[in-house]
């Protein structure tokens, strides 16, 4: 293929190394200019190509994208909006190739979750259609840990991390106040459909003992009467109980315990307040002092105690995308492939996009304890590498030194468009 | 004085550097085995005294003190538990007289908040009424900043460094997603009483454009009507609106927003959680997408992410406290005084206990901006130095060392005792 320029966007819920995976594209890309033009970014994800705002990232100094490794969230901006199917909603894919035709784009890099690799899938289907040779790599990135195929999703070690960090320090903090005060933690974290993150909250401790002493999952319908009594035991038997709940948690009816009652751009109910909700159950059945947590954003955002483990991951994503375009590999995404839990060696593979959208990697049942509460050694031992390795962003004054881009847009050759 | 032991305890909510403060202790009463024999701790704080459950710390080893240094929450356990007036329950006061007796205590160090202080205050009021000489030593501690005559509390650095690099990474994630999705997001941050834990959060950004764009002080009426006005404008000027709320919020006539009572979709009550009352405000109001975030003990807990700048003085406290009681001062408390802004010097000084007790340090209205939802530059300053330095825990397999301590109690000589 002749030069030709890039696009690169980043889609859906951030993380702490989405940057690192847009750092890993962007230098790779700059190694081979005589093929690779310009890397445009779409400004707020694939709706920045629709509206044909391009963020050209040949304006940003190689310092600025190097920063991006150890920025966290989406530095030009993500979206949650997901076109539609061909069929009904042609008009978008086909303004998506009018913006590429324009730009001379012909490499399309989609970084993120299982709504992302079906829309790359799409647009590369579309591209043979019109007869727009147009290369599409779907790149991982999702903190829920739920892409099939890759053994992970860059994003989900370093939610995991903070996750069973901030466990262990509440667990700690709820040990030295039970005796005369707080008797129970709950400890709310992300995980709609599936029970990856509260899973990693195991690793807070080096046995199944805990704390935590008991992980609520989406998998594991939650049945009131078995989990107060389990609070109970526990707290006779430890004096303190930890618990940690997935914000997906919901009754054996398919009912969630706390729904905010809004749906996101995806049909998605938002979801949060469980941690409450359980909470005043706590109160009302068994009478204890409580405390409890929902980290939400704090958690995908914590680039400060992200897994160097992940950050690697994230950055090699990227940079395997550029290199699987340079190779004429079409429709495809990179993947994490493990070839062995201990000592942990990983190497990248390669999975073709047909298999990959729209499917939903659930935690295995194997994975959790026969009681429900719990993770098997099974689940320990391929989640605890995940965590490895710290990556500390440079300080300055006590603050992490994130990096701001200065995001220019490319002048716009077509007539606006209207999302 | 000739050569007798000590005993330490930790009181009221812990903090992420409380345990630096007891190696302070430790490590400087083993310098001075001539004078002072063994630092026992209480087991659970002053309950520890009262059923005579002292940890003799002279069975852990210098590994394992020097290891409290980077160890969150309190080691030997703390307690919520006041000890009333002299009058009403003098059978306390002279149960510990009986404890030190026992035990040949003659240094007394309690490490809390204002209630701590009062207490150390009452125990060497009685030790001179009982004809029992006891030094005692107050040692501040508390992640609410609000003890009166030090220039800040160790525990408090901490906490402001963790929400400040908190909102920071959150803010860049609604940031990212405010095109499409989340556009409102909130933090709650402990503070019942002061704001000065939501203050911090304003370092998040070096100006006062933020984010956080509007932080909520407890000692600011919360007026319903200004507050939306100012989210709607900044949504309308910024594209998103990042609220960090104190706990203590609360209206005019002084209920707490966290008791307005709100359901949740089952009709549940809302038990607790500014955070989720103001969200459920914006969402009528304004219908804003949001999310929220409630940190609770990950707060005070983080560790992993505490200000060196608050563990050199978490320790220092520990230590002028030994030094002071060698130097036969007592009912005094160390503190920290500052010499400069910038560079930020301090050093160690001395307050009476008489003065600590029971005043609690407000957040100066001179640091509350004049719109009441932001710091002034004087704050600013004051802030700043608090949260400088990391001093990160050592780490194995991608989680921090935290160290567990023997507790080995000391044998009883005294009959039980009720509390």
């Amino acid at each position: 293929m002749a030069k030709a320029n890039a696009f690169y966007a980043q889609s859906g819920g951030v993380t702490a190394v989405i940057n690192a995976t847009a750092a890993g594209v962007i230098e790779t890309a700059r190694q081979h200019k005589d093929r690779i033009g310009k890397v445009y970014a779409g400004r707020n994800g694939i709706i920045g190509a629709l509206r044909e705002e391009l963020i050209d990232t040949s304006k940003e100094s190689a310092r600025a994208i190097a920063g991006l490794r150890h920025t966290p969230s989406g530095a030009f901006g993500s979206c949650r909006y997901k076109l539609k199917s061909l069929k009904e909603n042609a008009r978008e894919y086909e303004r998506l190739i009018d913006v590429f035709r324009a730009h001379n784009i012909r490499y399309f890099f989609y970084n993120g979750g299982g709504d992302s690799q079906d829309t790359a899938h799409k647009v590369s289907q579309l591209g043979e259609q019109m007869d727009y040779p147009i290369t599409c790599i779907g790149i991982p990135k999702t903190v829920d840990n739920d892409l099939p195929l890759t053994d992970c999703s860059p994003g989900f070690g370093s939610v995991a991390k903070y996750v069973a960090i901030s466990t262990r320090e509440a667990a700690l903090d709820v040990a030295s106040m039970c005796e005369s005060s707080t008797k129970v933690f709950i400890l709310e974290v992300m995980g709609r459909h599936a029970g990856w993150i509260a899973a990693a909250s195991a690793l807070a401790s080096d046995g199944p003992e805990g704390p935590p002493h008991l992980i609520l999952f989406p998998e594991v319908p939650f049945d009131t009467d078995a989990v107060m009594a389990r609070v109970e035991q526990t707290v006779q038997k430890a004096g303190y109980c930890v618990i940690v709940v997935s914000e997906g948690a919901r009754y054996a009816d398919g009912r969630f315990l706390a729904e905010a009652g809004t749906k996101d751009a995806f049909g998605h109910s938002q979801l949060g307040g469980v941690a409450p909700t359980l909470a005043g159950m706590i109160k009302d059945r068994l009478g204890y002092k409580y405390h409890w947590a929902v980290a939400d954003y704090l958690q995908r955002a914590a680039r400060h105690i992200a897994s160097a483990t992940d950050v690697k991951q994230a950055y090699a994503v990227g940079q395997a995308a550029v290199r699987f375009a340079l190779a004429g590999r079409n429709a495809v995404m990179p993947i994490i492939e493990r070839r062995s839990d201990k000592p942990y060696r990983w190497r990248i593979g390669e999975a073709p996009l047909a298999k990959v959208a729209n499917v939903e990697k659930e935690l295995p049942r194997s994975y959790i304890s026969r009681d429900g509460f719990g993770i098997t050694p099974k689940a320990r031992r391929y989640l605890a590498p995940l965590i490895v390795g710290e990556d500390y962003p440079p300080y300055k004054g006590g603050m992490p030194q994130y990096v701001s881009l200065r995001k220019q847009l490319v002048p716009k050759k077509l007539p606006a468009f209207e999302i």
